[in-house]
């Protein structure tokens, strides 16, 4: 665990100046390797890259934790460059679409961002508690949200900032509860999402409902009062499925849990 | 490209042998590489790796051949042991999600799977042409479609006879075209799919229409008829959006061609 977590301090010290290592680093990279690398199979017959693809297409939904033997691939995945990369990849193809539309400019284009894993980032509380290896416990995540400390994805805060300068605004919809709103707005603004047209969170009378339920129904409500949602991205597909879904969604990278 | 033509043969042992090399081959891979291996950035500001999730998540869309910087390790990817892992690991989901179905066995519960690249291999063609780097070209394509000498692909020919042990009815639906039938439905027994409810090729009234139109139309046919579609398996998006998608589906990787 010593190398994860000199990983994580490098890691910690990228997210906070946005800055990436010189190109002559990647080409380090050996080229001819035919296996793709980080993780890989740690017990026969489960490949947590395969695993990782699964999770991520949608294909392997519905689980509570990350596989035991995944740990190690996951966590290495999220402090290493590639969550980065990834994320990065996602956020310029979303910005490339948005700028090609051609948008009236008449304060009704909203583009919706989730906010845990997509707009703020729990890594430090993940870091800590097995990126995702130990079950969910709402106690402790809950302590660590209201200390208010979560850094921002540098990718999505980008993104936020040149969809802004668009004209569309941001519309936050979080699974966070209505009685964590204030610390969530000072999160948000602390790392640089400084402005929104609407920070959505969850009433209690969603308790119990899904996810794409409570989000699509918050949606539909976005468009009876004339917004257009031009956009969607988050991490969970539970963001991006359902319905008012959006003109087009992006589904950025997490490996560490699930939610539907 | 004499290691990947190496590689190549290797595959086609595999796939024809439904074997896979021992355990202790996969722990060679090195467990703490921070950086996921195969191919990486190739140009800077370009990882494939990120382009590949980026295209399997349905994030970058409506592309017509993969980046030239990518094309060895797309390569690698395909003709390597985890194109084959990925493939497993959608299948497997895809029985254990069909075994917990309490299903009548009426003889109305269908199984959509796509062809191309979801039952029949083209990777022989593909790897002749670029891994998805030359523009499509109909007129050779078509050639190879008409030998009629495809493999199956093995992770989801063994899915295929899974579910129909279940009582599942297999439905093809590809976007083949009409006159194909014949050499298809030879290909496709040939290689082990010996059985099936229909077998739905693209009618020329489709023609210029998108396949996810083309492909929910014909879906919607099968519930109209009385078919339950339980699931429905594709390498492509435009297999599984659109309207009566089934009620679970599942992504099969493929990094070398999009169709919308």
């Amino acid at each position: 665990m010593a190398l994860l977590l000199v990983l994580f301090l490098a890691n910690i010290l990228t997210l906070s100046q946005g800055s990436s290592q010189p190109a002559h680093v990647h080409r380090q990279i050996h080229l001819l390797r035919p296996q793709s690398g980080a993780g890989g199979d740690l017990v026969p017959g489960l490949s947590c890259l395969s695993w990782r693809l699964g999770v991520e297409t949608n294909n392997i939904i519905g689980w509570k934790t990350i596989p035991q033997e995944c740990e190690g691939y996951v966590g290495h995945y999220m402090l290493g460059k590639q969550y980065r990369k990834d994320s990065k990849a996602v956020a310029d193809e979303a910005f490339l679409y948005a700028q090609s539309l051609k948008l009236p400019r008449d304060g009704k284009d909203v583009w919706i961002f989730d906010v845990d894993e997509t707009t703020l980032s729990n890594l430090p509380y993940y870091a800590e508690h097995g990126f995702g290896v130990e079950p969910y416990n709402a106690t402790l995540f809950n302590k660590w949200v209201m200390e208010g400390k979560a850094p921002a994805l540098p990718e999505s805060l980008k993104l936020y900032k040149k969809l802004l300068s668009l004209g569309i605004k941001a519309v936050f919809i979080t699974g966070r509860a209505e009685d964590q709103r204030s610390i969530t707005a000072t999160n948000l603004k602390k790392v640089g999402f400084h402005s929104w047209e609407k920070l959505i969170l969850k009433e209690s009378s969603y308790s119990g409902k899904t996810s794409v339920g409570y989000k699509s129904n918050e949606r539909k409500k976005l468009e009876k009062n004339g917004y257009k949602i031009v956009g969607n991205i988050g991490d969970q597909w539970s963001d991006l499925l359902g319905t008012y879904t959006g003109n087009r969604t992006f589904k950025l990278p997490d490996p560490m849990y699930y939610i539907s």
